[in-house]
């Protein structure tokens, strides 16, 4: 990545993302460690996947003389799909990654319906689609099919609030164990359940 | 895309784009026309392929009280991938899209290494890579494999500049008939190369 005019350090881009519903779908150290993840199999060239760019809507732009343009006037943006993608063993590779402090659920307000829509999606047109779903006071990390996910984000509930039970997600996920370099080593998983 | 705070309409991010050598990877017309076409084939559930959000380095955000959050400082970053990726009957999708207004040549000068180290490895992994090409003056696009570029990627010219001259743009590349709602219906050409 280039910093156009070097002036600065920037700030991680996860600081301005906020807690909600009790997590965070930017948590600084599940997507940290999925960063080292896809930096290790890039590198040794076992899968291509990259997290997309944070979406900004961009409404003013400077142009300094003798440098580089700078945004003055931006909006974060919605996803309109999920925040990585790629290829791995020729299939197309799909998914979210979301971090809780919930002992006892994950909540699935903050899993919008143009996701699941996009994730249904890719699974009809034959692609591998997930949810790496981290229980942050646990200290596990879970590989979650979207098949698996789809039944509770349906579910109408009681209180309109929707969650999987923990217990569901170790019953209908798979723990990912943590190494050094793999740190989410979901293509372990992926090994498994595909080929 | 959601507009957080729904203040205002926001600039086009092409906007900001400087063409250089003569042409621009972002060219506006080429832009729109993918993606009216990709989004015909989603809605007609041919193909699920999406531009990747222009990279942005935040560096200062501010919280008003009330409000969505504002970044008042940005730069823009160069990507690091390609612009488009997605998935076509099971085959993963990977393209870059560039217009130029040259009537003799394509330069290659606004394609850089780790562009042409990502797509290399894309074909490695199985992925269908390719470029989309349009010749402005002529009103022509091409589809064009990526393979077929590497080795005027990799050829040293006497002036240091590197291109592809247009005959060999029709030689090797296949030109996309243009239709109102398929703009650039590259889908059909992977058809015929792929299936």
């Amino acid at each position: 990545m280039n910093y156009p005019n070097g002036k600065r350090k920037s700030l991680n881009q996860n600081k301005f993302k906020q807690t909600n519903q009790g997590y965070s779908n930017r948590g600084m150290s599940l997507e940290s460690d999925i960063n080292v993840t896809n930096t290790y199999y890039l590198e040794t060239d076992q899968a291509i996947i990259h997290k997309k760019p944070t979406p900004v809507q961009i409404v003013n732009v400077k142009y300094p003389k003798r440098s580089a343009a700078v945004i003055t006037e931006a909006y974060f943006k919605q996803a309109s799909t999920t925040d990585y993608n790629g290829i791995y063993r020729n299939k197309y590779i799909d998914f979210e990654a979301k971090e809780t402090k919930n002992k006892t659920l994950f909540p699935l307000a903050n899993i919008h319906e143009h996701q699941i829509k996009h994730m249904e999606s890719i699974i009809r047109h034959g692609g591998i689609c997930f949810f790496l779903i981290r229980f942050s006071p646990f200290e596990e990390t879970y590989y979650f099919p979207a098949e698996n996910l789809f039944p509770y984000w349906y579910e109408k509930q009681k209180d309109g609030r929707k969650s999987i039970p923990y217990p569901k997600i170790k019953e209908n996920g798979t723990i990912i164990p943590f190494h050094y370099q793999k740190r989410v080593d979901y293509l372990s998983i992926i090994d498994k359940l595909y080929f």
